[in-house]
């Protein structure tokens, strides 16, 4: 019992017993001022830097997005080669409805009437012929149009090719027009609707702000310095906020980024969580590394004519593919990120005195004094197992 | 030779003498208990906070997804206006196949014939007009639906409008029928398959369990009591989950965000890695600040007439977009963020003692006892450089 | 005054001198060893696994991207059920265009000639009759093709079944071709323009690499082994490195992962930010429990005939869907990641003297000796409100 109690007694005595270290206080102002300097600008680079610029205080999100834009705008075609026709949004935004993308045709290389069956080959170096020994039944050739029936034939007064057993007439896509042909989608608006939520904190918010009302919307165009809230885009305006000119894109077509940015910080004014519009051509214009310059894709309108024969008309459709990009982080105060950023940086505090004792006991002229009331130095041979002058101590 | 080996010795020392901190033992118990308990108390947070609730000992990937959808169902119009008309997936789902988002058409407005002529603009305070000279050949409202020719034409009996080169004859699309044309379209259900990656942990998973079998997918329907790995969904279940009512959406049309959520802890229990649905309205049906409300668009379909000249169908669609919204994130234990988020914690470990001290040194009724034994001023002008007492130490 | 200037000297005093622990130094090689062993170990942690490894230090962002892609080939099909017909782009690429996912048709069973009007249902068990009263007028078979008219009639000369009001004929679809109707697809090629952008970094890339050419981007195609940079893809090659038959899965169609990993190092070598290519299957070909195997979805094209009535032909399109998936996470030297790194880890120093401590304590054979020159027991009963041998210390 009574041995248990001290032994319990000692326990007690060894948990609870609070060990300090024994320190000296050195009057130097050189070391001191060095070992505050130092704490300060530890203390402030948590505050400053961690807490205001990188907010490393905060847990952050990614957004989840969703999508929805209405193109508006006519055209009117009225060229040589063409009937003068009316183009509205069902003819020229394709697929007609999109999520984060759309497409506006602004040029484009018809063949109308096409049918399955027979015709020659449009001369190349590969296509032209003598005879039908030169036609082989049956080729299909990578850079050809269709299969070879095995025949050669006149394709104009000069020039002899293969047959092909095709979609005929054949496409000629060199006769691209020169300027585009609905020079007017440069005037075309665009309206994005974009709902984002920041999952973790549960956090949703539109790009159409809940102040503004119908009447605004109804008449207001996006402009940076006047309009900012508006999601209506003028087709030109992205274009040239990318630095390019619509014109000259409309020819042979490319892809637009509507990069939305909606980096947020949600512990002070969520209310200010708003939408930053940027525009940036995404594909490259350089003709160097370049194969299909621009953006262009086939599509065609399927018929039949009197006598139940499919036709179509095969479109080579050249535009602008509108990429509506969303990104965002948000950041909210979070326990976690917080402790880790603060306690790694306090970990340089008490790395300090390491620091400073090595500055004082090496730069310090009084340091030899200093070093031996600091330090004491065990010489294990001289000593007894007492402890010298340990009775002086206890 | 001897003066290096004594370099070398003194530079082992150096290196390999152990410096430890005297430390002096104060059997106080309210300083030892306060200290113990704040220990205690961190060291509580990192295990059970830090390690249990916010695992922020893992590695964390997002989740990279692929959707498929597939639409069932059928429906039967027959109202005053139209002929009796039985629509099926290829009628109503346009476009026919989409990969993270689908539409199903449940009200329209039809134009059908339209072919490219004149004829009188739709009557409004900017179209009406007098005579010729009110209208401005080649004008082009943006407002109005074409290119005035130039005259002014009856448009009825009452009213007198510009005339304009257009798809004619014009959609008049205030006539939206009143209930959804496509009412049964809230019986349709859709098959969602979706696979998600973790490239970080190579982690690939599908949302259809490996366990279930063919013949009760093929019956099965999601109920979040009863049947919540079925990834078969009603559509009239999905919009009632996300507080909606199914007729009143479908009139003016909708977006509807089908949220699947993969967060996962690969440590423990991959196999309970599921996906988590939830459904959320993802448009502002508030009219105030909403233009074009709901969800709808144009599109047409193309037809040649006996003469081969192109007439078309005028579609204006409304109905519900359903957009598949795949997030997750994957946490699985990592030796980086474990020693960053320990090391952290552990840093205010060796910041106690000096709170302690502080605590001992100023509320202790002992303070002053405490303080002149652990504390040694060094008072440079009454000691000899050899330090006093110097030989007692040693 | 004079009080004051005493209280802002005791105060400067406070502040500015410098506290530090007196130490000991005990010449023990074993403690010494274990004490800088465990250092070393820390320092090369630090450098070795967060550093260069983990590379912690790093800040990330991931990757945005936006894709176009164009699919070049054609095919010849001639089967005893269909004429001979000849398949391009705009044939088989549905829809024509799509930004992060292109389908191929492989496969198809097509009806053509519907028409909104009444038929037999196709045999089964649910919809044989014998006479009217078994058809239920208005009845809607949700695993049926269509609304009952009420009427039994007969299929064939053997079965008799309800009529349905339905686009008519009905598709059989369980007529599906063994072998893909577009076999020659397999030789299909596909080119990918993929750009990304890492916005914290204001970092943007294309797939396509600057000292590319137009001559060899014409010519090329991606092999691992002798042409990583070509950003052609041929289908067979997509398929067969997703360790699928290509005409395997043609037949039934699928879904195929074309995954991009654009992860980089932008501290090192940015110009080595390039493009990993991998493909995967993504869709589950195992029949147990799948519904809907394969891919495949049903579209229309919409027809008049003579008389101004609506036919369409359905066409069920099978085919692989490759769906292009790009990711990557970029990292960047950051300050405040490296400071949480290192400070995290340094922490672990500080902590090294208690641990080093203990073992000295416990383990060594002179612990008591060590002992009694370390710590200080400080005895309140035994001891004057003096501190005892005081005066000795200073």
């Amino acid at each position: 019992m009574g041995k248990n109690a001290g032994c319990f007694q000692g326990c007690l005595h060894y948990v609870f017993d609070y060990k300090t270290s024994k320190t000296l206080v050195i009057p130097n102002l050189g070391v001191g001022c060095f070992f505050r300097f130092s704490q300060l600008l530890i203390v402030l680079y948590v505050v400053g830097y961690v807490c205001m610029v990188q907010k490393a205080y905060q847990e952050t999100d990614s957004a989840i997005s969703s999508v929805a834009t209405k193109v508006k705008g006519f055209a009117f075609t009225n060229t040589s080669d063409t009937d003068p026709r009316f183009w509205d949004v069902a003819d020229y935004v394709i697929p007609s409805q999109g999520d984060n993308s759309f497409f506006v045709l602004t040029n484009m290389v018809i063949t109308p009437l096409q049918t399955q069956s027979r015709c020659p080959e449009i001369p190349n170096p590969s296509t032209t012929c003598v005879d039908d020994c030169d036609c082989i039944e049956g080729y299909n050739d990578p850079r050809g149009n269709g299969i070879r029936t095995g025949l050669c034939e006149n394709y104009s007064t000069t020039a002899q090719t293969c047959q092909v057993h095709s979609w005929c007439p054949l496409e000629i896509d060199t006769k691209l027009p020169e300027h585009a042909l609905l020079a007017a989608a440069e005037n075309f608006t665009v309206l994005i609707k974009n709902t984002i939520t920041y999952p973790k904190f549960k956090f949703h918010r539109r790009n159409i702000r809940p102040h503004i009302n119908s009447s605004y919307l109804r008449a207001c165009e996006f402009n940076r310095a006047t309009d900012p809230d508006c999601p209506i885009f003028r087709l030109k305006h992205i274009v040239s906020e990318a630095g390019e000119d619509f014109q000259d894109m409309a020819v042979k077509g490319g892809i637009l980024g509507i990069i939305i940015d909606w980096s947020c910080d949600l512990d002070w004014w969520a209310g200010k969580c708003l939408p930053k519009y940027s525009f940036r051509r995404l594909d490259s214009k350089h003709p160097v590394n370049n194969v299909a310059p621009g953006y262009n894709f086939r599509f065609a309108k399927y018929y039949k004519n009197r006598d139940g024969r499919e036709t179509r008309s095969l479109i080579k459709a050249y535009g602008i593919r509108f990429d509506v990009i969303v990104f965002g982080t948000a950041g909210k105060f979070g326990i976690v990120p917080t402790i880790v950023n603060m306690g790694a940086a306090l970990s340089f505090l008490s790395l300090l005195p390491t620091v400073s004792d090595w500055f004082m006991l090496t730069f310090m002229r009084k340091r030899d004094l200093y070093s031996k009331w600091k330090v004491t130095y065990l010489d294990e041979d001289a000593v007894t197992e007492d402890g010298p002058e340990v009775s002086n101590w206890l």
